[in-house]
């Protein structure tokens, strides 16, 4: 067992209180309220090189996309920022915090600022607070046999994005931008939390995120792998092949919904495609046009 | 000005909604909710030596500290947790926090758990969410001309902990667990709630703290250095010499009620002392019995 998940099974065993959901959940749901926090490190979460607008970007964007996997209306957010001493880079991060906030329209409540050791890497964090949907907000676990997998917009961009930003690839300003500046669903996951059964948003990889909604509701999943929605940019760089589906379907930093339902949704802002179904029994399986597919060992980004 | 308030004001210029008070208060007022976000660092906020459990304990009190101060009831905690890889450490963390969390009664509400590089400091952080009182949260800037300041229990025990901590004092294990096990005052802070016209908690220093409610208040603000409250082990140690009671007034992490009020609150589950008084005009001044004493240099922890 990693030492992130022998902790958090500590933490579980703590956190008894329904709302808590196990801490198996994108946020914790009390009474109408949704809260949710996220760190990000430097090194870890991002790039040292990153523009510290894109950060403070990414900090409001991945706290709201676990808003927008539970259907909630966002009402504000507390920070907690780490200073290093570099006055230059806390005002680019705060300028970029300003226009991320404005964009999203997430006011800014309050926080905490600290002063972190000489040396030490970029500690941020955000904790977002939102409004329930009026229906209640769905939870991850509660997919049911004969449901089908549906997922919002394409997957795998960002992690093309990730290599280019490390260097390792050139393409297109798109997939850097899908890396860079993800888009927090807010409105679909509104316009979807009355339709569907389960929820959440796609953030270590859509086959690791789809197994765990898979194993939180206690059914099997199959997903096909030839339906996993890909960019005109992503498919321009790697083809479509199942190397580039394989790849497509495990990277992170989707930020797309995730959700099994019954029936197509509708009403949406977005495209969403059917990409799996749920039954009775228990685990993963893949399926290439009809054709079953051995999973590949890496289902998404593991936190070690 | 200092690089941590260069900051605070670059975000305070965003945080323009109501429920951020200018975050000039403790604590975000949104509705009926009470939102608080602290974060501690070690070798900042506390000792690589510490014991962990009571780094967890500390962490759910300065932000428990922050509700009894605008007279919240508490709903439960979200957690930021950085890993270093010393799984007996956080093994110790878990326990420690569990046991804080069930004497404070405080749910484990979700959270985040992230990986932090090698050689990096610990870096934690809570955000606490609570009910406001029934009518209303008080804020800082509250205080009238004619008011009274007061402050619960007494003050400066914990500095004298902290040195206990560094090795630089030897003293009695009440200063120690001052330091290392403050008490929020939640009970006091509901009680209080509707008799006072401002209140905020000790965690800088009573002085410097006191003359931020004056400063919010745009009034100015006589401290009486010999009535602020000592307690029998700090006055065994130190004296209650005037020297001593200016290092009791400026030392931190207290987490006592700071309040003013009109006439002296009834039915309280602390003592409570009266220490001073608000007046038209701006600026904080030092009596000891009855004659001025020049402010000293230092007023209480001061950020860098």
């Amino acid at each position: 067992m990693s030492r992130e998940s022998a902790f958090i099974d500590s933490l579980r065993a703590i956190a008894t209180h329904p709302a808590a959901r196990g801490l198996a959940d994108d946020a914790a749901v009390l009474g109408d309220l949704v809260l949710t926090h996220d760190m990000i490190v430097e090194g870890v979460h991002f790039l040292p090189a990153d523009p510290p607008a894109d950060i403070a970007w990414k900090l409001a964007a991945v706290n709201l996309s676990d808003l927008a996997a539970k259907g909630a209306t966002p009402l504000g957010a507390l920070i907690g920022y780490g200073l290093t001493g570099d006055a230059a880079w806390d005002a680019a991060f705060a300028a970029g915090l300003a226009a991320a906030l404005d964009q999203f329209g997430l006011p800014l409540l309050g926080g905490d600022t600290v002063s972190l050791p000489a040396g030490a890497p970029r500690t941020l964090g955000m904790t977002a607070i939102g409004r329930a949907p009026p229906g209640g907000a769905p939870a991850r676990s509660g997919a049911r046999a004969g449901d089908g997998l549906f997922v919002t917009g394409t997957v795998g961009d960002a992690g093309l994005g990730l290599a280019m930003a490390q260097g390792r690839l050139e393409g297109p300003a798109a997939l850097g931008d899908a890396y860079r500046r993800p888009v927090p669903l807010i409105a679909a996951g509104q316009a979807l939390a009355a339709q569907v059964s389960a929820m959440m948003d796609v953030s270590d990889g859509l086959l690791i995120d789809a197994a765990r909604m898979a194993d939180a509701s206690g059914l099997a999943l199959r997903v096909d792998l030839d339906r996993v929605p890909l960019s005109p940019a992503l498919v321009a760089v790697s083809g479509g092949g199942r190397a580039a589906r394989i790849a497509a379907a495990t990277a992170g930093d989707d930020y797309q919904l995730l959700f099994a339902a019954a029936a197509p949704p509708a009403g949406l802002p977005c495209p969403v495609t059917r990409i799996g179904a749920f039954s009775a029994g228990r685990g993963l399986s893949l399926c290439d046009a009809g054709t079953p597919v051995s999973l590949p060992d890496r289902l998404g980004y593991l936190h070690d």
